[in-house]
């Protein structure tokens, strides 16, 4: 049997109480179903600066490169504010994503039907939503040089960041998209400022011809992230697959989330491309939302994000479909029961704690 | 009297019938009160293209530099898909931009009453909506060095664009907010991504250096970008004024006018420095839609943002406090009288073509 090993970096703020769900779900697998997963843990973020002075360590680095998945928490919250630049809490998810080439990063907005009320759209916008982002991960603003700020004398400074892309970058990011699409309903939708910026261009020209040599069979549009970013607004069911570079898919993908009322809910998978022999892609999964260092440590926080990106583990690097659709049932079902994290909670719903809500998941599992 | 003389760029698609409108207003108010506009027309965007090949000619630029104030309609169409980048439609607003300085790009959005229920959010999270999105206009992305793509060989390319700021670009910006929010409610949100962007931390250091030195009576909130995006749509009416920079602010105003529903009622005004002696500053107001080339040429245009952003213009440009007014005043009264363009129709409503809603407004002016 292919090995399971994980690495679980909980981090900052909630995501070792949602992450502590996680550990409960696999102890029951392993136990139950002889799943059979290996897990060790390590200190990514805040927690990780506290530890070692660095936002996560060669040590734990090195754990990740050779997990066959990383669960990843959440980090920050205000206790690290002022902390150097290259040692914040997010240096530690940066350097994950861009040691690993974790360039692919999957965000699935979904509505779940008993949430669809409880967006700040209308039921009608958002009820059925189901998209899915595919933002590039290791590229653009994010990692190109220079990057920095320059003293210019007389009290002034100059702030630079550079958007960079090559075309490699954007065919294997585009070619994610467009296989995705196919186990879907078969339209990827492409985003950039191609009227403003070169990097655009070259984005909107890359996707097009992938799409003309190897993908001619899903329908393709294009359109300018803007636009983009209000239709998502207007009327997101006209989406399937967008395909987006890492800074406006952070925006996007955190719109699309929004929208469906459920950001408490929502998981991600950032994968790498396929090993040449082994066929295995480095993999990394992680709740959409934050470390939510405001509720932390109260036992209020919602774990399903946490535990739906489990599922997407399951799904994405051990091919346990059969259980990741089981789990995401049971997350399902378990809402339709009425039980609600506080904040998801409506009216004549019932109230739960993390723990609680993580059990009743595993009990319906 | 100080000279008012303003410049029409009507520009493309249904720029020219929306600017047709204004042209009717103006010339009433010049028979009606002696308004003393002085008006004169230019070619901007696709049309100028076809006229000149180039997005605008210098004698156009000339003329908008010399008015006291531009009108701009919208430009761009399929027709100029394919033409070269340097020469698009957009070039022509990107230069007039650049070249009158016009670094600070003020868009409100505002929820009409009587569209409220048109928006895709629900009624009680729009209804009385007033926000103002303080955008930075001529630097960042959209201008920054090196901008280019770079043939690598071996069939890669490399697209390049550059974030750039500087300290007095970041100050001024921040002055434009913490001044206007002074004459609303007297809070500003300044949004960038400093956890990820060296320009994010020099902005978020510059806007906090001149709230203290400055403004320290408004109330100041900073916000990741991508968070900023999510609480637009969770809750907007948590924010008064909101400063960004210029791609942000690209994204950011977009989703805001489309949680009004009324993106086609929606002006902005874009303003340069005051002149050391004379005080006036440069100007330039636009609708926040488009050129809309599906809908153009068939007479169903709203030509509300347009006739709105003549009324920022009055404001603004010419301290006509009283007549910018008495124009919001009439764009509300003939919507709440029940007329209707298309894009805003709804059931029970009055649809009218845009010579009929322009009729109507100047006739309640
Ligand atoms: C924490 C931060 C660096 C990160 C990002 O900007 O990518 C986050 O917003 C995300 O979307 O995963
Ligand atoms: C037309 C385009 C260049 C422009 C921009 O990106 O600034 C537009 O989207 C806007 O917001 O005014």
């Amino acid at each position: 049997m292919a090995s399971k090993n994980l690495l679980l970096l909980a981090g900052d703020g909630i995501g070792p109480e949602a992450m502590a769900e996680v550990k409960k779900l696999i102890a029951a697998m392993n136990d139950r179903l002889g799943s059979g997963f290996v897990t060790d843990e390590g200190l990514v973020g805040g927690c990780a600066y506290d530890a070692h002075g660095a936002a996560i360590s060669d040590a734990d680095m090195a754990k990740a490169m050779a997990a066959d998945a990383v669960l990843f928490g959440a980090v920050g919250g205000p206790k690290w504010d002022a902390v150097p630049y290259e040692v914040r809490p997010e240096a530690g998810l940066l350097r994950l994503r861009k040691d690993m080439e974790l360039f692919a990063n999957l965000r699935p907005a979904i509505c779940y039907p008993a949430l669809a009320a409880s967006s700040s759209l209308k039921q009608e916008v958002v009820e059925g939503l189901d998209i899915l982002i595919v933002r590039e991960l290791t590229g653009g603003v994010y990692f190109g040089e220079p990057k920095q700020i320059i003293d210019l004398g007389n009290g002034q400074k100059r702030g630079i960041d550079t958007q960079v892309y090559d075309t490699f970058e954007i065919e294997r990011i585009s070619g994610v998209a467009f296989e995705l699409a196919r186990t879907r309903r078969n339209h990827v939708t492409s985003m950039e400022k191609r009227n403003v910026m070169k990097s655009g261009v070259l984005w909107n020209e890359v996707v097009t011809q992938t799409h003309k040599a190897r993908y001619a069979d899903v329908k393709l549009d294009h359109m300018l992230a803007d636009a983009g970013g209000m239709q998502l607004v207007r009327w997101p069911k006209q989406f399937d697959v967008i395909v987006t570079d890492n800074l406006f898919g952070d925006m996007l993908s955190d719109i699309a989330a929004m929208l469906t009322g459920s950001i408490g809910m929502l998981p991600s998978a950032s994968l790498g491309a396929p090993d040449a022999k082994t066929k295995k892609r480095k993999a990394l999964y992680e709740p959409v939302h934050g470390s939510a260092p405001d509720i932390s440590g109260k036992g209020i926080a919602n774990p399903i994000a946490m535990i739906a990106s489990f599922a997407m583990c399951m799904r994405y690097s051990f091919g346990m479909v059969t259980e990741a659709d089981r789990l995401e049932s049971a997350i399902a079902a378990v809402l339709d029961q009425g039980l609600r994290t506080r904040d998801i909670l409506s009216e004549g719903m019932t109230e739960v704690g993390t723990t609680q809500m993580g059990d009743a998941i595993i009990a319906k599992f």
